[in-house]
C-alpha cells in the first residue's frame, strides 16, 4: 500500500517508514517543508536499503497515498487536517494523536473529546481510524529493537479499520486489537498519559502495552 | 497484615483472600450479611487450608483491619463508604472501583471524577489508594492460574501507597507500578472499560495488562 506519514520526520514516522518499507509498502514522508521531507526520506532509505521511501510536502504526500498517518504533534494536527480536508476526506486516515498535558502531579488527558473524533469531525469522514498511540517511538525507530506490543484500534468504518489492522499486523511484534467504534477512542488515547506517568513515577524508560 | 475485603464474596475478594492468606496475612471477609461472610470465609478456608480467614459484617470487618479493600460493586460502594466513614477514615482503604457502563457501542467510563477521588472525599481521608482495577477476577480466584500482570497504583499518602504496593508485590505474578497521586486515578480506572471493549470486540476472555 502507499502510506503517507504526514509530519513523519519524528521517531514514530521513522519507525513506520523503515518497518513498512522493508515489508514492500511504498512510503511517502510528508513535512511542511519539502526539503526536510526529502532529507528524512533519504536518511530512511540509507537505513532501510532497497526500499520505496520518498519525501514530499504534506499536501502532495496526502494526494499520493491510500492511507495517511497523522504523525504530527497534537498542537498542529487539527490545523493540518483542516488544511488538507479535501484530500484527506477521501483517504483512510490513521490518528495516533493524543491530547496530553504535563502538570506538577503528572501527565493528564487534556481534551473533553478524543483526538480521533475531532479529526473525523473536521474531515467530515468516517474513514478515520484511531491507532498506534502507545508505540514507544524511539524504541520502534530502532530496527535492532525486539518487542511484543498490542495496538488497540478504534474506528467507525469496518473496511478502513480492517485495512489498518491488517497493515499493523504485518509488522513483527505488533498485534492489533479491535477496541470498537471511534467513540471508544478516548479510552485508548488515555493509555498514553497513563504510560507517561508510570515511566515518570517509577523511573522507567519507554513502555508499550500488552493484554494477557 | 490484617486485610478486610469488604463485600469480598465475589471473585476479586476470593482471589485476594486465598492468595494473601496463604502468604500469612489475616483475612477478614466482609459482607452486609454476617452469615454470608461466614459461609464464604469457610469456603475459602477449605481451599486455602491452614489459613486465617474469618467472616464478619462489613462494619466489624472494617474495625478489625489495617487495610480495607472495597471489593464492592460501584453502585453500592459510595453508600458503604459513607456508612463506614468513621471507621474507614482511620484505615488504609484500597479502591479497585470503576464507574463503567455498558452501551450499544461498547463499555464507557461513566463518571466525571474518578471513583477513588470520590471515595477519598466521602471519607475525608488521604489514605485512599487506587489499585487492582485490572485484575481478571475469575482467573485470579483460580489458584491454578499462572499470570504476569502489572497493577498501576495511585495515592496521595506516600506511606499508604507504599504499604499497598508492598502487599501487592508479595503476590506471585503481580507487579505494582506507581502511577502517581490520586488525581491520576481516572487514567488507571479507564483501563477497565478499555479491556472490556477489547474482550468484547475480539471475542477474548478475561485479560490483564502488562507494560513492557
Amino acid at each position: 500500500m502507499r502510506v503517507a506519514l504526514l509530519g513523519g520526520t519524528g521517531n514514530l514516522g521513522k519507525g513506520l517508514a523503515l518497518r513498512l518499507a522493508t515489508l514492500g509498502h511504498e512510503i511517502v514522508v510528508g513535512s511542511r517543508r519539502e526539503e526536510k521531507a526529502e532529507a528524512k526520506a533519504a536518511e530512511y532509505r540509507r537505513i532501510a536499503g532497497d526500499a520505496s521511501i520518498t519525501g514530499m510536502k504534506n499536501e502532495d504526500a496526502a494526494e499520493a497515498c491510500d492511507i495517511a498517518v497523522l504523525t504530527i504533534p497534537w498542537e498542529h494536527a487539527i490545523d493540518t487536517a483542516r488544511d488538507l480536508k479535501n484530500i484527506l476526506r477521501e483517504k483512510i486516515v490513521v490518528s495516533p494523536l493524543v491530547p496530553v498535558s504535563r502538570g506538577a502531579k503528572g501527565f493528564t488527558y487534556s481534551s473533553e473529546r478524543s483526538a480521533a473524533e475531532i479529526v473525523a469531525e473536521v474531515l467530515e469522514s468516517e474513514k478515520v481510524v484511531s491507532a498506534l498511540h502507545t508505540i514507544p517511538a524511539a524504541r520502534f525507530a530502532n530496527l535492532d529493537e525486539k518487542f511484543d506490543w498490542d495496538v488497540p484500534v478504534c474506528g467507525d468504518d469496518d473496511e478502513s479499520k480492517k485495512v489498518v489492522m491488517s497493515l499493523i499486523s504485518e509488522i513483527d511484534g505488533l498485534r492489533p486489537l479491535d477496541a470498537g467504534p471511534l467513540s471508544n477512542s478516548r479510552l485508548v488515547e488515555s493509555l498514553t498519559p497513563l504510560i507517561l506517568n508510570i515511566m515518570r513515577f517509577n523511573g522507567m524508560g519507554e513502555l508499550g502495552i500488552k493484554f494477557l
